[in-house]
């Protein structure tokens, strides 16, 4: 039916003893942390008691575990705490971690969330691992699985999801409708006794079919009382349900745009409905023209979700999330940090990633993305009005710059029906690692990685290292054979897979690269589209100038020539060249240290990969040789190291 | 439910008398004709006699009209070809053609038939105006408009057609099976009322499904009978059966590849199969590598056809055609006549064009081919080994040059369930205009455009010229803002609409243009890929070298620079620049003459083109702007007239 991703096995009765000191012995939250404790196989025969207590420092769900004899104590304010607490400390007996001193641990990231895309007839909008197994023939699934996958997300750290696709349609508008409310409510209930709030995407037009109402104009008195009722109706049926996430006005999605009004004005309808019941409203920021004119060479994409936003803040009610991509424009494999995130001291900020490998392999590449999440959270974004010293991304999404209650960090996940959950067994390895990452960013992705593989694969130390070794040169291969220097979108149309160099360059789209025989990029300085400008001082300043443009995103940011040297010495053209052999070679590479491990990883898994590694090196030979022969054909500049070209 | 196309409305009893003399009473075709002339309202009250004869000189298909004082003649040796006469004599009748002196009409081409696409699932694979109207639902359909669409075919001239996909699947494979033979032999019994051959697409692996047989080996005994048996058992269901249109060996199709047999083994062994039942096998050329390494720089899908068929010239027995498409590659708007037309004297050939307009603007694109199809069916392919004068492709097609009896032209239809039948109304005319030109060759392009107008929008003289002119300026502007000088494909992959320069460039179709900074084209001559050399003198010297080669294939036979000067005077650049002007002009040109028509055409019809004219307008500028900028960025030799590139 499906894998047992990291998780381990259980058992019937582990002979485990677990004592309840002050919990509510009637909590689910409870009854779901001593079940663990008395069924996986790992803990067998453990001694294990959990206390109550009342400690500021851990906070909702924070946790201390310790061991004192033959006893481990998992301490916590809540049976929330003690029920994450529990998870991990299984966790830590199978990674064999130290207990010499109590250890403490304290999410650092208010939400960890993941985002589905799944649609109600079984798709997935970007799904590279089977169809949904949260939906099927427009009913919801709850069976064995979805238990299941509740599990893993709190082994992992998280606690939200999105149970459906940001473009709501169909049958999906009928989630907060008596249709499927109440298996809404047996779905948030299990997501909860797990410690995972669930929330939904919302059809913003909802109320436009109401004859009594036709209007989603946030300002109309009727669109108000619609929500409220509504709300109030969800939330009667549903009293565990945690809010909304919205997609509004964006790539055909009507929003308040259409009755000109804000989006904040838009947001705060919502929010103030939602409010009575704590629930939240998560509002996407992916706002953007998309039927751009590619003739036109003024509008800049990357310049949109801070022009829409950056002069709302402030106006956003507490109840407000304003979800921002990591990027500027979509997932690619490297684009600088939105400069939104620097923007909004007086708005709650919530950072969006993708482990859903859209545009980074789609799950048939092994692609480990968490070295590249950690860039984008270590960034110093200068954060204007800083409440601490920390101007970071992290500071932000994590609410300490500004001391926002809410704030975090979610990524539209890479999971479905298939066997083993993510499609590529190693794309499980994101999966784990963004909630660790969201739980605790001060770790290093090799201790992410190793974790994850000691608890897939177990404690040999050549599948450790082999594995490690792979996933950690995995995202910088995937960078180097794909679109240059942060220039991004040379991807095939619609499906977004495999390389097109020209393929986005003539659509509405917004996203060219412009490239011509003597120079490639658009210049998005002051002089240029100014997006570098919607940057904080030093960064304004730094990405004003090529010269002190990090390489990676010289042609994001600038439009040069390809005889321009890099600071890595090279010229534009010869760096390409050369990245794209290596990126190609390093895919050799990784398949030779997966090939060593046939019999020390489970033989299906091995297979698996091996699949998946044979394809990924052609693909990648064929990403070098198109994109290698694309600038060939249009420079004439011959390869220095006289390769191969087409 | 549907348009009249060019037919014209028919009433209860127009009072026409009619006279029979000497046909058989009780033949389904002689009462059909009989049907026409008492109901058609042009013909109302008109005296007409049928008269058989027996005159070598009109042959099986041929007839005579004339007019003695109020009395008009249709003269032919049998039933079949008295209906020809009598539909196309009421044409006349509404042509206002004379009658002053005798008209003999035979028909040039023995076969002239259509092509259908038409999957059973109603689909239709290429098909630009709605679905098939010929299946729904896994099942055949027959009702008022497939009697109407049979009256269409004969009153264009044609005598065949294929009801199904040549890319048979699913359902379709059991066309030949006991589930529907009963539905076939009645849509044959049909089609034969109106003198139409009915003909089928059949799968060449058939008997690979039978567990006795279990194999598609054209040599295999059990694969013989198997096809023997089956083949009496069509004949004894359905007896006015035509025989099979067959695509083997090509784009994933199975065949006698398979089994290391030649094309001719393939194909004699189904001949053989259905000779006793006067069947014939009509065997499709397109056969190419559809897996090419676009890296390999020495396989060239043009010279596929050839190579594949030419060494096969008397293998084939004589009931089997082999259908050629009229270019080497794929009914792009601009190719060089197939080398094959020139090269096999005994072996019965047929020509294939696509009225489908897959590469000509799908019907949202006003293209008139049948100068086209003049153009190629006049060219002097210097046919080797000729028993006549006429060395022509006409000739070949025909059977005049080797003197088959089997010979003919086909294209693969464009209509559909649309109410117009074909998408654009004005694509009618390629409908009405390749049966015309099949039937009679030396009609002009603008005569049979003028026929059509005539009896679709009446008499009105502007509409006439009008239209005239439209259709005839459509298809050279259409190739004017295309692809330029004959290189093709520039289309989007998969759905073949609209420009996308590089998109089957790193493709596996075979069909690269190789465009870099300084030229552009495959080499093609002796020194290249020695395509030109499957063609007799003196056209193999000709395409030999650029400056023989006609500019509007420059770009098919050579790789030039853009600098090279064409025997216009410019320079390869600066015609691509020109000629994508003009075309987008002529575009505006052609919606003006129809904008002039308001009132004088039906309202419908009017709106109905303004509407694709309007889209018209808008693509074709930016087909104009994408291919302008795509080779400016290349280059970046500016235009001389200093129009806009982007």
């Amino acid at each position: 039916m499906y894998s047992r991703l990291w998780l381990d096995e259980t058992i019937d009765n582990n002979n485990a003893v677990v004592t309840n000191n002050g919990f509510d012995a009637d909590s689910v939250l409870l009854k779901n942390a001593v079940k663990e404790l008395t069924t996986i196989n790992a803990v067998s025969g453990l001694n294990i008691s959990l206390v109550k207590c009342d400690r500021e420092d851990l906070g909702k769900e924070g946790f201390e575990i310790e061991k004192n004899g033959d006893v481990y104590t998992v301490k916590a304010n809540n049976e929330n705490a003690v029920l994450f607490g529990t998870f991990r400390f299984i966790n830590m007996i199978r990674l064999n971690k130290s207990f010499d001193a109590p250890v403490k641990e304290v999410p650092v990231s208010p939400l960890r969330m993941l985002n589905h895309w799944d649609n109600m007839d079984n798709s997935i909008e970007r799904g590279y691992s089977g169809e949904s197994f949260l939906f099927k023939d427009n009913d919801i699934v709850i069976d064995d699985r979805t238990v299941y996958y509740a599990r893993v997300l709190a082994s992992a750290g998280y606690n939200g999801v999105v149970i459906n696709n940001v473009n709501v349609k169909q049958a999906a508008c009928d989630l907060i409708n008596e249709r499927f409310i109440d298996k809404v409510n047996k779905l948030s209930e299990l997501f909860s006794s797990y410690g995972i709030k669930m929330f939904m995407s919302l059809n913003y037009a909802s109320p436009i079919d109401d004859p009594e109402v036709s209007s989603a104009d946030p300002l109309d008195e009727k669109v108000i009382k619609w929500w409220e009722k509504k709300m109030a109706y969800i939330y009667s049926k549903v009293p565990t349900f945690g809010g909304f996430l919205v997609k509004a006005d964006s790539e055909g999605r009507p929003g308040p745009f259409t009755y000109d009004r804000t989006q904040a004005e838009g947001a705060n309808m919502l929010a103030r409905a939602i409010k009575p019941y704590g629930g939240i409203i998560i509002w996407r920021c992916f706002v953007y023209n998309c039927r751009q004119d590619w003739r036109d060479l003024k509008t800049d994409r990357a310049r949109a979700a801070y022009d829409y936003f950056n002069t709302l803040d402030g106006d956003f009610e507490d109840n407000v999330i304003i979800q921002i991509k990591n990027g500027p424009v979509d997932f690619q494999v490297r684009e600088p940090v939105s400069p939104l995130f620097g923007a909004m001291p007086h708005t709650n900020e919530m950072m969006e990633f993708q482990i859903a490998q859209e545009y980074t392999g789609q799950q048939r590449h092994v692609c480990f993305l968490i070295p590249w999440f950690k860039e984008v959270l270590s960034f110093d974004i200068h954060a204007k009005d800083a409440k601490s010293d920390d101007t970071t991304v992290l500071g932000v999404v994590t609410g300490k710059t500004y001391g926002n209650a809410l704030a975090g960090i979610c990524a539209v996940t890479n999971t479905g029906n298939d066997y083993n959950w993510t499609g590529h067994d190693l794309a499980a390895a994101n999966l784990y690692g963004l909630g660790r990452l969201a739980f605790e960013p001060s770790l290093s992705s090799e201790e992410i990685a190793r974790e994850w593989i000691v608890l897939t694969y177990g404690n040999n130390e050549k599948v450790i290292d082999n594995v490690t070794k792979i996933l950690m040169m995995s995202w910088p291969a995937y960078e180097k054979y794909n679109a240059p220097l942060g220039i991004g979108w040379m991807v095939h149309p619609e499906d977004h897979y495999g390389p097109d160099p020209d393929g986005y360059e003539y659509s509405v789209w917004g996203t060219y690269h412009k490239a011509d025989h003597f120079a490639i990029g658009v210049e998005r300085n002051s002089t240029g589209t100014g997006y570098s400008t919607q940057y904080n001082e030093p960064l304004k300043s730094m990405y004003e100038k090529p010269e002190t443009t990090p390489d990676e995103l010289k042609l994001f940011f600038h439009r040069l020539p390809y005889t321009y040297v890099l600071k890595s010495g090279k010229t534009v053209i010869q760096h390409i060249y050369d990245t794209h052999y290596e990126g190609a070679e390093d895919v050799k590479k990784m398949s030779a240290l997966w090939q060593d491990l046939k019999g020390l990883v489970p033989d299906d898994a091995f297979e698996r990969v091996t699949k998946r590694f044979e394809h990924q090196v052609e693909h990648s030979e064929r990403w070098r040789d198109v994109i290698n022969s694309y600038f060939y054909r249009k420079t004439l500049i011959p390869d220095e190291k006289g390769r191969p070209l087409y």
